[in-house]
């Protein structure tokens, strides 16, 4: 294991972590807020001590999968352990593990609180919680990518690691101007979405706060009725800019360059949104008493929908206390997830679409022998490769979460509440059903639950074989 | 597709059925029962039909593994639909979707029973009940290769479609003679049972039935409380027995050859039992308030570790009322199962085993990319197509379960309720959690959701491809 490069990485994590604790800062100046101390305080030590590391330059920059995974692991935890230190010492969370579940909920654009009065914060506090969902959202490896002019061969291993879907492709030959080329379509949906929400009338701080929520499709909310208390036009915003954030961005790059047709031809995209209508429909119709008009009842059900299938987790509405068919459908896409290559998490469209093909082609085997079958999406064959990685995702996706589920059960709640705590963290959504629905939160849960919870977040961001691999021996051997 | 050979053996299917009904008939003259006529009846109409489908020899014997799919799928609905006539007509069980759905809970060895009063029916129809599982218990088709001296290849694609597990191995060359080898361990080990809770002062009559439940891994009894109003060295033996009809078989023939070292070092062999220790002891020790002494609460815990392992899903206690912790421990045992080759149902221990090895393997290639890795099994490495098909089968599974769940939902019960409902059916266990825990039944759901659950039965028992093969257009096609 090359530890001196790992280790060089993390002091850069550290400097950006600092240099990211300016907008905090600067919100806690503009509002008066003695809690800005606690981030300039955090931000020199942080700041100080990625010097002292990255001062000694790597002898060797040999980089392997392996490096790559876990060089990610480690600065994921680094980010979250040091963006949790301003809410200790602010006294908005004084307690640790409390605060590391908020700061790895952000950063893993989970949204899951420990939380019951958000509106009790102050703003800069706020605006560090949402603005983690936007680091969080593209990655901050990739971030790291567009600075640091890293050279050789290893960058494809670190954007491998930190990027979510079955395989990544980059969409120029240079890892780095693909990594600038994502965060720029970023940036400008990002700014989009604020400009809209601005024009139906959301306060400034409101529209920066739901905007990285959304664009990172993370879900802190910065009222404690999360987004069910802004009128009606804000909400259908919100909708429309969780479900583009939960599109692959590869499209978006095909629009840019003007491969409008490919666009929306790609496969991933087709079925993402039609499972989309598909529950919006049957969700409102199975909701349609609980609510005025159908419109309104077709408005609720499409904001619920696009919020959990991207796995966002804002809320308009108790979704708890709808029919058990509509609840059902939540849970199955909150596994589901949003497209490969967006912000999102969960399973992701692609990985299902290509489970699906591939056991259609084995009933075709078996039915016709000597039929040649081959999984395609696309019109590309999809490599041996991808298929056997995505089933191995698949059977490590489902022991993790039944060991999860086992461990929370500890905790002794009904099983609603385990299973959907777990598949919320794990697929970062946020808010689950029962004890952990959209009007309650997680500080319910044992400490040893919520680490096991911190860590399904973490292995659900970085699509679980980066955090897997930490807890594996011989990733520490020598070879 | 070759419809004559298909037919041909559906006709056999009907004379075994008629056969079979020999023994409620004689329970009935014994106890004196009106209701034997209803047997009488269908036995009659069952053999005449099936006589004159076997007099048309079919004239190609080709047959390949798509007609051995049809085949056993094809005969166990036939078989399932001949074993409800009896409770029809008797007035036992009126209404022919719940009838059917109590035969093929029997006939799958699931024992999910939408009665709510067992001890209110006729000897006749009870000793039925519990003799559908013994049936089903090692499969009736290989109970067709016993009798027929049916030539040619394509025994080995039936035995393929109707035994449990991700293999199928021969004991011997000839199929036919592993079939006899099959049954006879299969018979030894019920008359053992039979011996045994007799010698513990059972009454006669339910010791065969609780015989037939247990071999099977069944789990219809004749008294309301199940096992629970027996005395404890009974439910001992059942736990037992329970136990050992979960081990593979191939087991006893290599103990029955003589080749004991070689039966205790199989590995799947180890696990089935490491896990079901390591259960009892975690929900003894979590349960221990429950019960009056520390021996009771193992012994109480052994029974339904045994009972729900198995699949077999016998009940002493109401373990609905159990701690969160022991419930969900329940749970995932569900999902497990019993050994490959054994009459228990789940995913099976051996698929796990397969899984966590390959899983294993992939992480080993990710640290050490040149190291050329294997997957091996008791010493042998496992094909390539023995892996693929496991994967497909999980992913299969997954998708079929997430289906029902979702189908069931519309009831509009509890979450947990709808998850173990399709848990306890698809894997053949019985008694699921909350509205149908052990104290329950499933007559409360829709005729839509008892009709999915019985093709989850059957999709359980026969590991999904036969069944699924009856849903695709293409196998109805020519090529």
């Amino acid at each position: 294991m090359n530890y001196s490069i790992i280790i060089y990485i993390v002091g850069w994590i550290l400097e950006i972590s600092a240099a990211l604790m300016v907008l905090p800062v600067i919100t806690a100046i503009l509002y008066g807020e003695s809690a800005g101390v606690s981030f300039v305080i955090t931000m020199a030590v942080s700041l100080l001590l990625g010097f002292i590391i990255i001062r000694r330059k790597p002898e060797n920059k040999v980089f392997y999968t392996r490096e790559g995974f876990v060089t990610v692991a480690v600065s994921w935890l680094t980010l979250s352990i040091v963006g949790s230190v301003p809410f200790v010492i602010s006294g908005s969370i004084p307690n640790p593990v409390n605060a590391l579940f908020e700061t790895v909920s952000g950063f893993t654009t989970t949204g899951a609180s420990i939380l019951s009065d958000v509106e009790a914060l102050p703003h800069c506090v706020l605006i560090w919680r949402s603005f983690t969902h936007w680091i969080g959202g593209m990655g901050v490896l990739v971030f790291i990518l567009c600075l640091l002019p890293l050279t050789g061969g290893y960058q494809m291993n670190l954007m491998k690691a930190e990027s979510p879907g079955p395989s990544v492709s980059r969409l120029v030959p240079k890892v780095r101007s693909t990594a600038i080329i994502l965060y720029k379509i970023y940036m400008v949906l990002t700014v989009l979405q604020i400009i809209a929400l601005l024009l139906c009338g959301m306060p400034l701080f409101d529209t920066l706060c739901t905007a990285f929520g959304t664009a990172g499709t993370g879900g802190f909310g910065v009222k404690n009725s999360s987004i069910g208390g802004y009128n009606t036009a804000i909400q259908i915003v919100t909708t429309v800019f969780m479900i583009l954030f939960g599109v692959n961005f590869n499209v978006y790059y095909l629009i840019k360059i003007r491969k409008i047709k490919p666009a929306f031809l790609v496969e991933e995209i087709r079925y993402y949104f039609g499972v989309i209508l598909l529950s919006i429909i049957l969700i409102a119709s199975n909701c349609r008493s609980l609510f005025p008009s159908m419109a309104r009842s077709f408005q609720q059900a499409a904001f619920q929908v696009g919020s959990i299938v991207t796995t966002t987790g804002f809320s308009t509405t108790d979704f708890d206390q709808w029919p058990g068919f509509s609840k059902t459908i939540l849970v199955l896409l909150m596994f589901m997830g949003a497209c490969a290559g967006s912000t999102g998490g969960g399973i992701k469209v692609s990985r299902l679409v290509i489970l699906v093909k591939t056991v259609k082609k084995e009933i075709q085997i078996l039915l016709h022998p000597n039929a040649v079958k081959k999984v395609k999406m696309d019109n590309k064959v999809i490599a041996h490769e991808v298929v056997r990685a995505t089933n191995i995702f698949m059977v490590v996706y489902i022991f993790l979460f039944a060991a999860s589920v086992l461990v929370v059960s500890i905790n002794n709640f009904d099983m609603t509440t385990n299973f959907t705590a777990v598949a919320a963290t794990f697929n970062n959504i946020g808010p689950g059903l029962s004890l952990v629905g959209p009007t309650c939160n997680f500080d319910l849960f044992s400490p040893l639950s919520k680490i096991v919870l911190i860590f399904d977040m973490l292995a659900g961001r970085l699509e679980i074989f980066p955090m897997l691999i930490l807890l594996v021996p011989s990733t520490w051997k020598k070879f």
